[in-house]
């Protein structure tokens, strides 16, 4: 019954052999061989155009390189104030961009609203060099709670990033279960909805170590191959992130992942509004749950093996939790097994 | 008959069987698992005493992340003019170090001349702004051209950074080659001597993707938690680092892979002096070989099948290569195949 | 009638013949000569103990490199949420600081919460390397919208920074408008109450450019000399920054000038309350004066030439404001003639 | 008798009057004003076409800031090996354009060789990531030796740069003392030979502090604007510099006081070269002079009271040094009175 982290989890079989199988003979290094360049072609056919792919180790490296991309000097990125690259990546992308400031933006649930970023971009004229400038807007999906942007919604950002003249990133660490979701392909997700960058994260989903930028635009690659070098997130036996890479798209494994480990947050989800004491703080959408409980009663169901952890209360949130409540949050993967929920399940009618 | 660099090679099959061993379960993520510490632990035994162990992604990481830890506003490192930071490290260093420069020093096939390096540091007097401030030293161990340094050279240089107050680095790319070549022990060729921080290498030596940043006292840790977070170099799934590290050092596997690669290169560097038209540029001392060839005669070489590229001369060496002759790289690895050094001696024979 | 800032107004007469008696002669360069070593030592009799003070050329560079002393990687600084750092320096404070993290603090009137400042501190635990680690607080005094820290808040928060191992930083370019308006010393507003590093500003109270860093116990002046240099802020004819102080506090100039302003903001409130149609948003305590009033009226009053610039209103404040009134700066200076106030005076009644 | 350097010297009359002058009134802040915009519009006249013209505080700003407009991630600026931003400038360069890397180039007496620079470029193929990228070259005219680059020098370096598609800076420092020495026009000296960029300096030529950035093609300004706010540049009494450079310009102050440094500077040199025990090192071509003679030499002629200092020998100089010739620079400026040569020629005679 661990429900800690999808990163908790180690690698799925079939990447694990993927490595293995593609260990021997030759490659030509630093992204260069032809397995690296045969992975770039799937990723043009997964998002259905001619994209560049650039692999880096991990998701906060995928983030800030996106942001990167996107600097400019005393540059403003945009983003919901809970998110990811504001909360928990260490100040990588402030380093990594020279000095942008992460401006967190309002919204319910971890999504941006749309009129509270719009009123942020226009706190940062553009030739207003006190105030800095407008960068890039970015978005998590799913969001680092578990909800999802419909298509129109990122449509809608995507608006005011144009109108902006500044790109949108998609922070796609859980890029596979906001998908499946939301039963939609990666071009309508992105660059069909007006996306200009994206972190593709496999980690989360399934692999050890695969994280891609896609620019989706390659006329607009600009400087990334140096930011990536720069940044020292080009691998050597760079094969060994397109192995995974190629095991992860092969036969829609990621698509498979990812519905399973949806398909269990959903189960858990069900379980949990059963309980007593217990209830659901609001809908998951992808691989999370987040739900509200006693601290007495989480420790007592910690005690009995299961795994989770309290969780920060959303500030859009915050007010309707009451008094003896607290947050905690509930993560599966491809990892998670049936007789996990099951026997969690039974720990929560005990 | 592939000789192009030990970053071409796959990874050795104890390797990728430990990835997959280690595929299943749950595990703390960000460097907080059990086999996380119980490789760390391996790391203090192999050392002989307590050392503090950052696994990063790429041995440019490691290079500029130990750099970083060194590293002082107006900073200056001090490293062999031809120095893998210097030549090949598009800058990270620079970057991740907040601009620090890299001072190239001059010294014969690849080391740093401990006079020359005595008088680059005193360009730098301590409270002199303009210059900039020495920050480090930073040797590399096998050279970049397959060189030593003996112990004696180490303990020479780390007594020169004593006395100017900056702390001794050593990337260890091929720490291992180096090692056997000498016979001693990582305790020996490092904090020993004088060796402050080690950039130790797994990745050439047949790992995947496995780069440890080592601090030889762990009181001295310093700001390296929050500089690697920074440098998005702290991975997720951590164990699959660990992992590579737990098998590489199991029965001595490093050693071993170690050895073979640098039997390797004593033969081809056999075969190569006996060839016609080939003489050996000086003598390797781990697992490259360094020849002088006319470019002619190594394309017929390569168009019969052998992989192998030329190499810009070291300053050092210049004078010495005559009219015609071409430098050129060849590098074996723990994938060298006996075969393929006896088809090449056949083929130069030809 | 010019309200628009204090650093709309140019130097006081005496700061200009101060330059002028300066500009013959020989001096040692960069802050070495004579005349620069007089005026750190009167800089210490105004402090009331050893100081080490660093001339930069602006109240950003001071701030920027204020908090680059104090800056660790990863490192967030904590400032009210509507400091001049965050709203108005253009990311020179991220910059120089290598990217650190300006973190909003909500807090009535300009001034940071001291609860808010503790709970944001104890968002980023020291160990946790996700969050960043806290590096230092920043307090404005008087603040950006005139008002004023007592000494007890300055020592309360200075409480909260030692608890949490961080240094606390005055930005201090209306430095004498505030000292002069609590009637207390310089040592009283700042090291006596718990504060370490000052950016003592000139330029607003009557200089030309002339801002200093002081680091208040000398024996943590760190690297502030390569700080300063690496920053292209250490000035080859420094001198023209001392003479400027030197004169700054020569009969105790700077006191008189910052009286002046105060005495002026005083007379402009008043006339601003008497007023039909205008009301002050808050009172005054140094040389800022803010009033609501309906943009119509505001026109008016430009149009028969009094200037004076609409402001962002504080979010603390937000609620205030009712429909149709605008918030309104006015700045007097040391260059403020009463007979401008008289004039608006009448111009309000007319 | 004071040849220590042209900025021990203080401001000249006319500069210390101007500041007077305009000390009075209000103006809008932050480079907005109207003397502000009128300088602008003198540089364009100097210039003799629409240039962009950007205030800083320091020479190492100006320069550093250059860079920083022309930086790439991974770059590299091509520059004499004993520039002043390598050797003086604290490591600015490098911070304030994110890490750039400065090259050093060889060449005779200050100047970079063009071969060695066309050489130096080639080592850094456009598309390689681990070489880093050509970014920019830059030269300093006069050089920090007293020498000059022709105007063919220039258009020569400009050529190169425009194959590499790098744009040339020029570090004027002493512009005007070189303008002078060549008896050409600041177009001439720069856009009309191929600079792109110019650090204008004013500050070593009889200003107190007033350097500009001129973007020769306002079209390319890029992001001047905001570079220079986030390095902390933009002063808000910016006509404290505006005023200075007005001067500076009016009735050709600026070519009367390069005129008479570089005067001083000949009948210095004749001083030097008809005394016994001295020889000119090489013919100076602006304000400075070099000259060898044995420390014992230097000591007594100091003792009697002339000012001036020993100089490390540049590289392309030092074979021709005597055992027991010591080379010192001898500087002189805008304030050095006739007198003082006098005065050193009979000391030198004695």
């Amino acid at each position: 019954m661990n429900f800690a982290s999808d990163n908790w989890a180690g690698a799925h079989p079939q990447i694990a052999e993927a490595l293995t199988n593609n260990a021997g003979g030759y490659a030509s290094a630093y992204g260069t061989g032809d397995l690296d360049k045969q992975v770039e072609r799937i990723f043009c056919d997964v998002f259905e155009r001619d994209v560049a792919v650039f692999f880096v180790g991990t998701g906060t490296a995928a983030n800030s390189l996106s942001l990167a991309w996107a600097a400019r000097p005393g540059g403003v990125a945009f983003c919901h104030a809970e998110a990811h690259a504001i909360e928990d990546e260490g100040g990588a992308p402030e380093y990594l961009t020279g000095g942008a400031r992460l401006k967190g933006v309002a919204g319910r649930l971890g999504r941006m609203d749309p009129n509270a970023l719009g009123a942020a971009i226009r706190e940062h004229p553009a030739e207003f060099v006190h105030a800095g400038q407008p960068m890039a807007a970015s978005i998590t999906q799913a969001t680092e709670i578990g909800t999802l942007y419909s298509l129109d919604d990122i449509e809608t950002i995507a608006g005011i990033c144009r109108e902006a003249d500044i790109p949108l990133h998609l922070d796609g660490a859980r890029f596979a279960n906001a998908l499946v979701a939301l039963d939609t392909t990666p071009a309508q997700m992105t660059w069909k909805r007006g996306v200009d960058i994206v972190s593709f994260g496999g980690t989360k989903n399934g692999c050890w170590c695969a994280e891609a930028i896609v620019v989706l635009d390659p006329a607009k690659v600009g400087q990334m191959h140096f930011l990536r070098k720069r940044a020292a997130q080009l691998f050597s036996k760079s094969r060994f992130i397109a192995s995974q890479f190629e095991a992860y798209f092969r036969d829609d494994l990621w698509l498979k992942t990812a519905r399973h480990a949806n398909a269990m947050a959903r189960e858990l989800a069900t379980a949990l509004s059963a309980a007593e004491g217990v209830r659901l703080a609001w809908q998951p959408q992808a691989n999370e749950v987040f739900a509200l409980m006693s601290a007495e009663k989480a420790k007592a169901l910690q005690a009995s093996g299961a795994r989770f952890y309290p969780w920060k209360p959303p500030l859009s949130f915050a007010s309707e939790i009451r008094d003896g409540d607290v947050l905690h949050r509930f993560v599966t993967s491809f990892a998670t097994e049936p007789s996990e929920i099951t026997q969690f399940a039974d720990l929560l009618q005990g």
